[in-house]
């Protein structure tokens, strides 16, 4: 089967924000792609604050990609006898994986055993590719190298949704599942007053009761913020990434508080998952914005694709601050709504 | 700001499912729009599945759109008494909300309470509309109302995230929120060997360990299914909807059992937030794929969109029947990518 | 079987507490049965706060005891139609209910159909009893009916967990189980400075820091608190409740913040399961202990366990309190810890 | 402040549970302490299972006590740059642990940063203890090491809720704390109809129905049993235990499917948090207990309290594996209930 036309995704560029870390020390032009336009104007604001202050610090505090497999032993004793051995065996399933893949490593495993099934979570790199494929592949050998040589398990399957992929779970934030972002600024009070139309201490407020105990009350898990999805879904579609992951990306945290007189705000989003190359990247628009964002120039691999998730984190701090901003104003969100698309149109 | 260009997100026709319901009862051609390509084959074997058996029973159970406003009382007892009001107050309610457009209608409400916050969840019907808009400038209307009728009210938020939009939550699906959708399907045993190339016993199996064990074990709320995720964004996208939405539609239930000697299988899918009007729906390739599946034609107002969930509904069982089946098998999944991928270069 | 023998939990007398609600105006003093006996003074400090200050403003705000039963039908269509049906049977399904018991009433369902299974939630009030065995016995005969009237159905489980008893869920706190009790206190900067070793501002951060963004990352579900479970637990052994409650009843919020230059301290417990008549309370130090705390006084069903979940809910603030106090000074846990420990040898 | 009397739990031999497993192998007397008297003879029954079957496989997969603290940082790089500072100075770490207590060692320990948060999850063992105790001391004196060495962290808590201690959360299953219990029995077919009245079958389909999908329906979080809680509470009052860790106990799983024509049922239990020595154990029925059960004989820390979880752990199967089978059969709860009740009085 092949694509006959395009679901054409409006875009515009926000920005530049301002980004001052470690790794990413720019002013980035950002390309959103949304069917929620008022997402754009929004976001800028952001990062006109981004500008206005010291620049967005982003940083990448951990980096894994994973499948788990799950297969099935006759009792709990066997099964924790393999767990056993497996731990020992690091090296001959780290030369099973790079046989499936140039940019493929194993970094870690856990395997956690339910009755006699054992699923098996295998952590990895891959590169400058997000790697849904990548270890997929490397699962697949590792589920055929396990059978080999452990004639007691019977195959269930190479995706046991211990993973976990687009799905909604707590283990990807507590074991790692993409790129952990942690994206924070320091905005002074007038700054605040003055482009974000409100107060540090009525951001912190709102954020308390809103994202954290609105949440908690709503029944949430591992998710404290007003609209992460929102600006991961338009990132990912403007450079190709397999969007279904925002699922996971939207469960992210925000803290803000008072810094001396100014305002502290963060967003920590555990599981961005983006890569620079695969499937997606290669259609022009998305290679162009990959460029624009100055995600095509390392050679050495997985310096580009932790440059996107980078710019991906800061790009959310914009539009989460720019919300809150205005929720903070009864009737500014609908009153700011109608005045874009009014003249949108 | 204004778009500046697109992305264009591949899309191909898959199907006809066949669709056997109270109120779709017709065979549908679905547009799918993604960059991981793989998902057209996957999903259109789902489909020739629903023409090989009686087709896929498609219905809604529940329908409402909700925004949820957060106010704040002096203490807890000022706020008891304020939501026991409130429950007598709904002709009020109501007419404020129908003051703000044409199509919204409150349907419920719900109040609750942590400390002296007041987390007050208003439930509207939207017409054609998904009603992200629509219930924001209603429930606006309300909070000016209930700051008015209730000095001791203070303002924290129009949305309080007790609503819950595009996050991860458990009230969604408890109280309800876009259209609750359950498909379900009974494929005979030999249909099922032939063109799904597994059996009904391993298709069950598999659905408990994996999408129930893992899931349960991976810490997952209120998601027991392979990829509700994949099939939603791409719908999603080619009928122009906000598909930040797939958060909270990724969150269902599949079940498979014998029934006689034959599959039966279904899934459950809380949240399904679409359209047929509004933001993103005025876009050519939406208007038209919109119109090829029929959802354009009638004119009482929801008709529309209740037919588009249903179809959604079918899509999602097709991609996820034929995942799992792909599943049962040791490297069919690798497999079926890489030939799927080199023939599609 | 019969007891052979006794578990002796030690017990000891905490407060008076102060509560200043609508319904208990009133000094209590609280049994609180416990093999960690450093529970008792913590308490304590909480209960010398709350005589220090106006008092606990204790209320609640919703009660229901629920069972809820699991049935099949062939398809979800099948289950939709009685969904439908059963909303309109409400006064067939009251009379079958009250006719299991005296004190037995049904206040509402909830039918969550998933697939072609019906999940039923039955809400009922219970009088002064817990009601467990009340709510199974009347679904067990709401089970009878329903298979009688319904021949389309099929049983699965007069409990299908989604009641849900001693088990985390979201269910619970979202629709209602046992008694919600809110209790919260307003207390004078002096007197948090000289009773509690610390100032407002620490306990609202420390609140925010600890019990919200801790529970947060750690994957909590509807649970912001430090140990509610401690005080439940302690409090459910004195006065003969089933403690395996503790499990939902763990699963609460605080919230804390400055009242002017006071700090505002709220505790919210959305599943409060006692009673003051069945099993366990006819022992004699739990009626004792009823008695004690004016707790078996009332003639009209209802009234004395509300009084008892209200006492509760104090207790739950006062043991939240002093813990968190004491948290926010470096060291002092452990110091206050190993000296009452010692002296209590 | 004393214990001025005790509360007096009614307590009941069960058993003996047969165990087979590679650390336990015995026939083994279970006291359990309830209000609720019908898990006695609901519970021996599933020993008396165990006896006429070849035994309850039970065994530890893991084992660790926890504590987390809570410190802050200026921001996130900072907070990273010491992440990765104390994963290399882990000897230092045991160090000043080990000073605290003979019998605590740290072995692993989990950095989670949130914003510029840093939740330190320190993982120990704790000997013969449950170790709530020991691993405040020790974390209490680790927070001290670490505020002498970066000065850049300032206090919020020694214990920050990500540990997490009798609260609902997510990652105590997955990391790891107490000690994860597996028990599992394979029951012949007429076994299971004469002494459970029931069928394998009908066990394998309730599990699915009741303990997977009505717990995920509802919510659930990590938690698929009916009722875990009561054995564990009954079990850890009768050990002197602090019964409150029944809340993260509670969180478990069961399997059953058909292994042949029999019927492999297991529990996977993974927080049970029990101790032979330390607060509560000292009381005479505990101590008798303990000695009853045979755990008090080994000298090596360590040995008697793995024998007590996994007893506990046979003991949660016996009684989740009963009532599954009673509530197959429509009436047979409350029949049985009654049943007794009347019989006890």
């Amino acid at each position: 089967m092949e694509a006959t036309s395009f679901a054409n995704v409006p875009m515009a560029k926000i920005g530049p924000i301002r980004i001052k870390g470690m790794e990413v020390n720019d002013d980035v032009v950002v390309q959103l792609a949304t069917y929620e336009t008022t997402l754009w104007p929004s976001t800028n604001r952001g990062a006109i604050v981004s500008r206005a202050c010291n620049g967005i610090n982003a940083i990448i505090t951990d980096e894994r990609m994973t499948r788990s497999i799950a297969l099935q032993a006759k009792n709990a004793t066997v099964a924790l006898n393999i767990k056993e051995k497996l731990h020992q065996q690091r090296n001959a399933l780290q030369e099973v994986t790079q046989k499936t893949g140039r940019f493929v490593k194993l970094v870690d495993l856990q395997v956690q055993i339910i009755g006699n099934i054992l699923f098996i979570r295998f952590e990895f790199t891959t590169g400058d590719a997000s790697g849904h494929n990548m270890v997929t592949k490397a699962s697949d050998q590792l589920v055929s190298w396990l059978l080999a040589n452990y004639p007691q398990l019977s195959y269930i399957s190479v995706s046991g949704n211990y993973c976990v992929d687009k799905k909604v779970s707590a283990v990807n934030a507590i074991r790692g599942r993409g790129k952990k972002v942690i994206a924070e600024i320091v905005i002074p009070r007038d700054i605040c007053i003055k482009l974000l139309k409100t107060t540090p201490e009525k951001i912190v407020e709102l954020n308390i009761k809103k994202n954290y105990l609105g949440s908690i009350a709503a029944g949430s898990l591992m998710s404290a913020n007003a609209h992460f999805a929102n600006m991961l879904l338009a990132f990912y579609l403007a450079t190709g990434q397999d969007a279904a992951n925002i699922v996971e990306g939207s469960q992210g945290i925000v803290t803000a508080e008072l810094q001396e007189d100014n305002l502290y705000f963060s967003i920590t989003a555990p599981n961005i998952i983006v890569g620079t190359v695969g499937n997606g990247k290669h259609l022009a628009f998305a290679k162009e914005n990959l460029e624009l964002m100055g995600c095509t120039n390392q050679a050495e691999p997985g310096i580009n694709s932790r440059r996107l998730a980078i710019i991906c984190g800061a790009a959310i701090l914009c539009g989460e601050l720019s919300l809150l901003a205005a929720l903070t104003n009864p009737g500014e969100l609908v009153t700011s709504h109608m005045f874009f698309e009014r003249n949108n149109r």
